[in-house]
């Protein structure tokens, strides 16, 4: 029987519910081994899965664990996913927003992977601030104040944990159909009316190109369809670090800069208002235009801050207490010219050098460090200028300048 | 690197040597995981492999172990391989042949693997016939009577035990580029100059149609000019069992009636003649014609039969001891006709479960059951005549008439 399945997709025939349910439960209980888990997985890389499969496959993952049920908490509960970015603090910034528009937001983040940064990372720089929130207190926090944004709640698709660890050391986690039912088991299971997914093209992610990108949208929004929820899809580059800063603190005091209304122009901050606008414009079933102006209303009235003050008062944090590293490193340019790219990957692995990741399990995060980037891409640069400045703490950083910025 | 070398492969491109060196003795030493190794083979066995990566294989391969050398002994070493079958004894009448027409014949078999069984373990069934021979009695056995017929010696191509031992488990044996690998070092190494494979095609076979076979023995004459060695394939049907009997004393029995000229016209005859004529004509470099009429003067003179005999003498068996079991069950067809089929694996899988075969490895092997075919493919039939009588042990048998004999 197991042989006969792996057998099956090695000469890309379709597998059942039956099949894919016996083999991946199986899997979890032990009963069939790592070899042979990843040798399927290897056969579903190359040879595909159809749409049956995928939803099949996605519902396996989604009865493999908890469920969340929000539906007692008023209004459309629309949930954001980002494939992950080099600098992306979106959801620092797009929850208060939508939270402050009258839409439940109950965000439910990860920590770091790789070079990338985790939203709940980023959070616990503000000292006292909690991300292990309870069901009930979460449920009291949005009856409270429309807004939590915390680590995950119960035990939701065990069957992803498993197997995402297994195709991370097996090279097999470039496969659309398995990143489709990846994403979209965990937002299903996580309790969303409405799932927006911020897919991220480029060097520095998952997907590395447009194609692809296009694919897994349709797939997601296939996967939504099967199960009721509506999914919209936004491809964004991640060629080029988002926005300025990447590191913990940094980053929640640039995501604080946005909700202030400071910074207005760069590809962060297009990200978030594009973002914020479709999860308004889903959440309140709008046009996006219309979604967009009352997301600039609550940034330029200062909801959107006062939300996000609310979250942190409400977690425990106290924001006055964030630091950056007083240690820096300036970083000059060594001629003149435009800046032509910031290499997403290199400034990933550089900020994950000076400590603000983890390499190993064992590491532990240091909040306070990580890099500013004081020129962004089609900025003009002097000779001897200032393009970056490195917040360090323990760990001395090692980079070639070449290797991040593209000055001509 | 390990993770970079899996993508290369799921992407369809080509590895160097030193990649699939790193990778295959990476696995031999422990350092890379089954559960990798299995995700690369599953790749290897969807995208296939270019022809420089197979003989970089088997170089790979051959160097994981000993390299037998058998030039001191005079004559062309002609060593032939069958790819597996159901009744397959043919190494018991063609060796002898061939020995007894001046070439010397050194061959190491292998024991019964799934529902084929090994010439080893059928040699076995001669009481006190030894097939643990060492490397000097080896060479004086073939110094003095020209043939021998034992189990492996010395540590041949190890990394073909672990490898084959992991595919057999993932769903990664069907893939011509492994076998052909597994099968050309196992005979290089074993010190051949002239190579005869008989590649088996069918339900009871590793390959099961034709197209497949053709690229396998392409690709093993391929790899044989790149080490020099002449190779020749035959290809072989394995949908119906190879002459009378399953099972191992009864195969023995049946070589020596052919041996000794009793049997003239069946497939497995007919399989002796064109391999063993092959053989001589590698050996002798001479046609084909010339050595059939060779081969048929050795078994009408009787010859080959005493060569089998001074083999039997010289490795301490008592050919008098041989035994069938007295426990029979005789099979009466159930209507009249002409038999048109008699289904290999089905036999195969009737003899493993009378105890001719392992089902795990501690199982012991009975030497003294098995399956006698009365009838064969093309004979008529009367309604209550035998068909086959099954030769019992301790197992009692259970099968489906019609899933074995297929009368018209």
């Amino acid at each position: 029987m197991i042989l006969d399945i792996i057998n099956k997709k090695r000469l890309g025939e379709e597998l059942s519910y039956k099949e894919l349910d016996y083999f991946f439960n199986g899997y979890l209980n032990g009963d069939i081994a790592d070899y042979q888990m990843s040798s399927l997985l290897m056969a579903i890389c190359i040879n595909g899965m159809t749409d049956e499969e995928i939803f099949s496959l996605t519902k396996i993952f989604i009865d493999s664990g908890d469920v969340l049920d929000f539906s007692d908490i008023p209004g459309i509960k629309v949930d954001k996913h980002s494939t992950g970015g080099i600098g992306d603090k979106t959801t620092l910034v797009i929850a208060p927003i939508v939270a402050s528009l009258g839409i439940p937001v109950i965000k439910m983040s990860g920590r770091g992977l790789g070079y990338t940064g985790g939203t709940i990372d980023k959070l616990e720089s503000i000292p006292g601030f909690r991300v292990d929130l309870n069901d009930r207190e979460i449920i009291r926090q949005v009856h409270n104040i429309n807004l939590v944004v915390t680590g995950q709640t119960g035990d939701l698709v065990p069957m992803d944990k498993v197997i995402y660890a297994l195709r991370d050391v097996t090279a097999t986690v470039s496969s659309i159909p398995l990143i489709a039912s990846s994403i979209m088991s965990k937002k299903i299971a996580g309790g969303a009316d409405k799932i927006l997914i911020d897919i991220k093209v480029g060097n520095g992610a998952l997907i590395s190109n447009e194609k692809d990108a296009k694919k897994l949208s349709e797939l997601m929004i296939k996967i939504g369809e099967v199960y009721n929820r509506e999914v919209r899809c936004i491809i964004s580059n991640m060629d080029v670090p988002l926005g300025k800063c990447i590191g913990n603190s940094l980053e929640v005091i640039e995501a604080i800069d946005v909700l202030k209304g400071k910074e207005k122009e760069n590809n962060f901050v297009e990200l978030c208002l594009e973002l914020a606008s479709n999860m308004v414009s889903m959440g309140k079933n709008i046009s996006k235009k219309e979604a967009l102006s009352l997301v600039n209303e609550s940034i330029d009235s200062g909801n959107a801050y006062s939300k996000f003050m609310d979250m942190v008062k409400a977690q425990g944090g106290d924001i006055n207490g964030i630091k950056k590293s007083k240690k820096t490193i300036e970083i000059f340019s060594p001629k003149s010219g435009i800046v032509k790219n910031i290499n997403a990957l290199e400034v990933g692995k550089l900020s994950l050098a000076l400590g603000a990741g983890k390499v190993s399990k064992a590491d532990k995060i240091d909040y306070t460090v990580g890099v500013e980037l004081n020129k962004l891409v089609g900025d003009k640069v002097s000779k001897g200028e200032k393009v970056a400045t490195l917040y360090v703490g323990k760990k001395e950083p090692d980079y070639i300048f070449e290797n991040i910025f593209d000055i001509v």
